[in-house]
């Protein structure tokens, strides 16, 4: 918390700081004593941007107005007076002009925004008399009459103190307005005339008189001392000061007040309202590309009540309506002529909010302007190559996971489509096909060539394959790390989950939803429908798609964020086809290998059956003898695709029980390779259920109780890189050991890895260079990394499982309450997405300091979800870790995440050099 | 870790520092230059100890030894000659001499105990002459050579280097030994004669001269040379450097040397062995209790060839044996006086082995001997009273958990009994019982008066009636956590669980079990078994029960457990009757009142399950308008059997699924009461399921969801406050919120459930006083303490939940795992029974250390099961809780526990200040 130093509170400097007309007494480094609002105007004004003209008075008045009780300073008066006279020179209107009335807003600012804390005056200036005039300028009495009584009550509640105390109570304002409604038997504020509002003008001034006892200032100068005063008292009311208790703030920071012109485009055909962006928000070229209104309110562009006209003369055509280049050479000058301004001085494509009063032009609102991601990395590609900035500010203007809208196909959202339910957006992409309700129809209508969407209520291990031929999935339930979702990532395909509104009937081979206003649609097998992966929509019929087309844009963002990064980015990838594509969206490696989805294939599964159900450890070992050739070919295939890289292995990690035969088939199949009967079979598999699968008997602790497993699995992986070795291809393994919370459990494992290894290079006479590393996955493996790290090549954050166990949170079961979490506020977003700093990254940082006070060059990476999160990257890239790991589609979001992680770094560090 | 000052490291005082005969150079606190067991000898010697006579070479000669390359410095062997003189003269034997030949051990001893990593050699001094003065004098030519041929191929291992450096490698003398015994026909050792014995020590002879190409030593000062050089060179053996640097220990401590007189109680008949407690182990009396063998070897009075005699005479007329009292008057003095002068220097009843060698009584071992709980509360107790110690080294000489046996009714040991199965001790008692396998049957048989055991593969909350009214309970799975273990320890109820030998036949009523060597057996409904719940042991039939008696040293060694110690124990308890029955055994407060075991009535779970398969609120609303009055009875009847102590009630946790109807009938009734069909019950039931219960839809976050289930439960518990304060009862309600893991959950939660209070208190008429607080069981929540504690009058550690989130396991799936862990020393015990201080435990001290930061008085207890165990108790003092809360069973043994934890501060608080 900052605190001023004590001082004269009643001694104040210049009282009142002018801004408008290309100058300003202030600057933008000044909010100190303008406050940001008036800081910012100043700077504006200062470069040259047309705002409308005004000034601010100083935080100094405000405590020396308190320091006063309450009483304006000396002096304060006469430099107002001063401010009006500037304003009313630089727009040519007058205060309390009856012809040409100038009206101003009255607005706090205080040095540090505190939205909506404090109060606001708009429309000042208006009376029975400049009413008048305004209607008559701007030809429209409903127009002048509804900015009248809208003044009136908000100068009545704020200045004189109408408003009721309690929100229950009511506002009499709006009681009258609301019985006036009635009155006239109308729904609408909009539907009431002219002569309604000026009729409710005069009751609104007669609450107040009944109420307080006073007359409404008709006078301009009173309206706006009582305004000042008004806004110096609200830094004191209890919710400014609420707020500034809850944040730190101190109290005598005070507040300025800004007193600006209002201007008006609905004045006449010389007026005019619109909306420019400096460049094009879809394409990034450079070129602005906006619409306006002529003699229109600002709301009227938005309204769409008349059709609003291109700036440009190319958009112009294009629409075949004129426009403001064509029409009005001079207007569109003055406009580009401010856009250029303002793209210099904020270096970045500006959408701009711009009023034409009598033929001159005001800036109202400027800010960065919202782009789509080609956009995006053209735009900022640009304004490097037009020096505006530096190729590391470049990188910071990127949102990350725009880049999805590059590499994925994408609906056509021109063309028709009929929306009949919506999930979580789980894995990005546009997906037509025809609907299965199984994985073995998915594989069979794939097998003839149909473009099929896998629906399940939930997916398993099982339905790998059926999804990895299936154009998207779409479950029931589930959230955004579901099965469903993690391995349709993977894959890069198209995934919705948790789509709550599906009643899927598997008998039935149909779901249905209801849709409201339509009632009950059913989809039956082999319908078509189109899933965005983005939006979660789920859509009847087969929506038009796109194809991408990557912008020369994209390679040079990517090579700028590859130059600036330290950390690395490895894929998750658990064939050598997910291996390839990874390596081409520029993956330095495997974060993250999964045996276990090597495991379902139809030559394999029945083994691995075998395996789990074997009653001792020499009916499992004959299991894994049939599964050690096959993982054998897996690893080469692998480490092969990844020739050079890194490749981290993970062994065998989720409970058996996944694995199990379900079928009678698959029952009498894994019987029969048993030798046992179909009962003693299914005893087996009942006595593997387990309640709590994730918290259950899984990874290292399946080697704890059956060695043999590991061991084939280390024997497999060092066969395949001494052969890939002695056949001159340069191979990298690195071997996992999954759920680990002991240091015995390590310690026992890589004795035990070393052995088969070790036994394995000396019977194939090739020495290859391995490391053996642990996933970083329980809180308590956290708590006490700094012993496990004395047995362990490196460390990978699973933060699936991390956040699962920190949060005691199954992601399987969360889809239930966790929403309700995100709409009440309860929690910022789903954690299963980025990650959760507070809670889960604290103990991250605590196992990375642990693990790297004893072993400093520890290698540290995450193969979560999250390592495809730019905001989890920054964190990792800040927590100090050695690589993130991904989906192979994630790879170019998390090489630009890290890009800009070390970007930032870069300009913070210049600026405090600066 | 200590290192010593570098010195010159050949550089030695005083070599050699004799023992015995009363008298000793060194004294117990030479530890550093004797090591442990000289200086714990020279120490027994100095306080009268009738030890073997010895002497001790220091670790300075050990340095010494290594800094002059492995030579002995110069005047060792003189100082080691005077040793041996000081020997002869204290036992009166001879050295090499042929009638009446000294026979020694030379024994390793660094400052801390290394157990069996450095060497050892006995019966030192053996030749083909002294052998024969051996076995002349003990009348036993075979023990003469077989202590002869242990002799040779022990100095031929150790000393000369044979033994094989691969366990794999055959050792030498083992297979000549097998060689022999083949040759001979027979099985064992023992079957070979003096002759065989004789001829076996001449091969080995050979087989070293034949190997090393020298002669065995005969020579006994050239084979103790020998033994004093090899136990030096052991100080740097591979497996003692690991070892050293495993524990941190400095190579430069170097080991002592210790060579001590062999004595022989089988040397004629003025020789004799035996054992005694020097009070009696199992009631505590003051007087030796032991058995002794006239003419015998130690092992004798084990392998139970002849009978053993009593030590006294009063044991003597009770077994009708001439006892030592009897027999041998002076002997038994001399015992009495041995024994007299341990007690009074250590404090405490010690368990002695001695012998008799030619009439004089030599103590070879002595330790603090084993006893009952009867018998530890009672020595305590008296040594106190005969100011031996004070009553705080009384309460550190207590086995809390011992105290069960005191508490607990419990089998007649000396009744026979037939063990089929052992499971795991889960509940402790005695119970005896007719075998049941539903809660149903239980229920009814109960009810018609049979004591019946209660046999299941694992209890659900809908077996708690049926658990209540059995004897005992005996499950399949789980472990000593699991459901049937919790509810039991709670109830007070016998139960063993985990027993994996059972094979239970629900449906044809029985179990069986694979007895060895007897094959199957089968248990039917109605054959009574007996358990207990100790051992875990599984009993056909009906053992034998005895009643406790309370012995008065109890009630005295609690009120000094009371008196010192600083923490409270509550108890948790669901009922008037768990709440009085914990009140009885001391506790002040019920630290967790699980409401959800209120729900189980009969009358109450259709309600429940309304509640649950409720569509919408209104219809929850409507089902908990049922369970309200309910409620409030039960919180009526807890508050007043806690009149004036404060009662934790924890709102409700479990996942809803807990509570969901399985059977058709009750699937039917539901159905109905809610209005809807069958089906539709089961459509909700089916979407109900969790994947990961443990991780899913409970506690808080049932209540982010369903508001109305807390809002409801906190109206009862305020009602039924404010109706017995009106009534005149002082109450002290705590309302706990379950499985927080975020700030913003405890603070909504805190604020509705302060609404509803204040509303019923406002309606009610009467302010009580209540408080609101929070379980901390996810790591999460630890992680963020002190945001939580920031709207929290109390924690309360859940460490089952935070066990299971930290480790990632469930405790309820851990069994199929968890031994093995325990097996290979994985795990030192079972985290759920006592609390894993690396990992839990630190991040329990992260949470209270951040919610003191912000709350300072914050009151913090532990709500677990480690509640009610000792050493989790002492963690929780050390942790600075306000209180621990454990089962009513165990309310004693965590007072007793935590008046230790108090205890041993204060002893060591007075051992630093003396």
């Amino acid at each position: 918390m900052t605190s001023a130093p004590s001082q004269d509170p009643a001694a104040v400097g210049k009282m009142v700081y002018l801004f408008g007309n290309g100058q300003a007494d202030g600057d933008g480094n000044m909010k100190n004593l303008l406050g940001g609002k008036g800081a910012g105007l100043a700077e504006m004004s200062r470069v040259g941007i047309p705002v409308p003209p005004g000034f601010t008075i100083t935080t100094e008045v405000c405590n020396s107005f308190y320091a006063l009780g309450s009483q304006n300073p000396d002096g304060l008066e006469d430099a107002a007076r001063a401010g009006i006279a500037h304003v009313e020179r630089t727009v040519g209107m007058g205060f309390g002009d009856p012809e040409n009335p100038l009206l101003v807003s009255v607005r706090s600012g205080a040095r540090v925004s505190m939205p909506g804390m404090m109060d606001t005056v708009l429309n000042l200036g208006l009376n029975d008399i400049t009413v008048a005039g305004l209607a008559k300028r701007s030809g429209d009495e409903r127009f002048a009459f509804d900015s009248y009584r809208r003044f009136v009550a908000m100068y009545g509640d704020v200045v004189l103190g109408m408003k009721p105390e309690s929100a229950k109570d009511a506002d009499p304002f709006e009681e009258r307005l609301e019985a006036m409604k009635h009155k006239r038997g109308v729904e609408f504020d909009t539907d009431l005339s002219a002569a309604d509002l000026k009729e409710l003008v005069s009751e609104f001034k007669a609450v107040i008189k009944e109420r307080l006892g006073v007359e409404f200032p008709d006078d301009p100068w009173q309206q706006l001392w009582g305004a000042v005063g008004a806004v110096f008292q609200s830094w004191q009311n209890p919710r400014a000061i609420a707020y500034r208790s809850m944040y730190g703030y101190p109290g005598n920071w005070g507040t300025a007040v800004t007193v600006q012109a209002m201007v008006f485009g609905n004045l006449g055909d010389d007026c005019a309202t619109g909306v420019v962006f400096t460049r094009h928000p879809a394409t990034g070229e450079r070129r602005l590309y906006g619409e306006y209104l002529v003699n229109a309110q600002g709301e009227d562009v938005v309204a769409g009540v008349r059709t609003p006209q291109p700036i440009t003369k190319e958009d112009g055509a294009s629409s075949n309506l004129p426009s403001l280049e064509g029409t009005n050479p001079t207007g569109h000058n003055d406009l580009v002529e401010a856009c250029n301004r303002l793209e210099d001085h904020f270096h970045d494509m500006q959408d701009i909010e711009f009023t034409v009063q009598q033929g001159r032009l005001w800036i109202l609102q400027t800010r960065s302007g919202k782009r789509t991601g080609r956009a995006m990395v053209k735009i900022a590609a640009d304004l490097v190559d037009e020096k505006q900035i530096t190729e590391a500010e470049a990188l910071l203007r990127q949102e990350p996971e725009k880049l999805d809208e590059l590499l994925h196909q994408t609906f056509d959202r021109s063309s028709a489509s009929d929306t009949i339910a919506r999930g979580v957006g789980a894995s990005p992409g546009a997906a037509v096909g025809k609907v299965v309700f199984s994985a073995e129809d998915a594989a069979a209508w794939a097998a003839r060539g149909e473009d099929v969407i896998l629906v399940r209520i939930e997916t398993s291990p099982e339905d790998v394959v059926g999804m990895s031929v299936s154009q998207g999935i779409l479950t029931a339930r589930g959230g955004a790390t579901s099965h469903a979702a993690v391995v349709a990532r993977g894959m890069g395909k198209t995934c919705i989950t948790g789509c709550g509104a599906l009643q899927i009937d598997y008998h039935g081979e149909r779901f249905t939803v209801n849709v409201a206003g339509r009632g009950p649609i059913t989809i039956r097998q082999g319908d078509v429908i189109s899933l965005d992966g983005t939006t979660g929509e789920v859509m009847r019929g087969a929506v038009a798609l796109v194809d991408p087309v990557l912008p020369a844009e994209y390679e040079r963002m990517m090579s700028w964020a590859d130059g600036a990064r330290r950390l690395k980015v490895r894929a998750n990838a658990d064939t050598p086809e997910d291996a390839a594509r990874a390596r081409a969206f520029g993956a330095e490696g495997i974060g993250l290998c999964r045996t276990e989805h090597m495991f379902f294939g139809k030559d394999r599964i029945l083994a691995v059956r075998q395996m789990i159900l074997a009653s001792d450890e020499a009916g499992r070992r004959e299991a894994l003898a049939k599964i050690l050739p096959m993982q054998r070919e897996d690893f080469n295939g692998i480490l092969k695709a990844m020739a050079g890289l890194p490749v981290t292995i993970r062994l065998l990690d989720p409970p058996l029980h996944e694995f199990l035969p379900q079928q009678a088939e698959e029952i009498a199949d894994v019987a029969a390779a048993l030798g046992v009967d179909r009962a003693e079979v299914e005893r087996r598999v009942e006595a593997l259920h387990e309640f709590n699968p994730m918290l259950g008997h899984r990874g290292v602790r399946l080697a704890i109780t059956y060695p043999e497993i590991y061991e084939t699995q280390a024997q497999a992986i060092i066969e395949a890189a001494c052969d890939l070795k002695a056949a001159g291809v340069d191979v990298m393994p690195e071997i996992m050991i999954p759920i680990v919370g002991l240091e015995a459990e390590l310690k026992q494992l890589r004795a035990q890895v070393t052995e088969v290894a070790e036994r394995v290079i000396a019977q194939r006479g090739t020495r290859v260079d391995y490391t053996i590393g642990t996933m970083i996955e329980l809180p308590r493996a956290c708590m006490v990394a700094d012993k496990i790290a004395t047995h362990a090549d490196f460390f990978s954050f699973g933060t699936n499982d991390l956040t699962q166990t920190t949060f005691g949170l199954s992601r399987d079961d969360a889809s239930r309450f966790l929403p309700a979490y995100i709409e009440q506020g309860l929690l910022p977003r789903d954690p299963f997405v980025e990650l959760d700093r507070e809670g889960v990254g604290a103990l991250i940082k605590i196992g990375v300091e642990k693990g790297r006070s004893v072993h400093p060059d520890l290698k540290v990476g995450i193969c979560g979800e999250h390592g495809g999160n730019p905001a989890s990257v920054e964190f990792c890239h800040n927590a100090g870790f050695s690589y993130v790991s991904c989906s192979p589609y994630r790879v170019p979001i998390a090489r630009l995440s890290a890009g800009m992680a070390a970007a930032a770094e870069q300009v913070s560090a210049m600026s405090l050099a600066g």
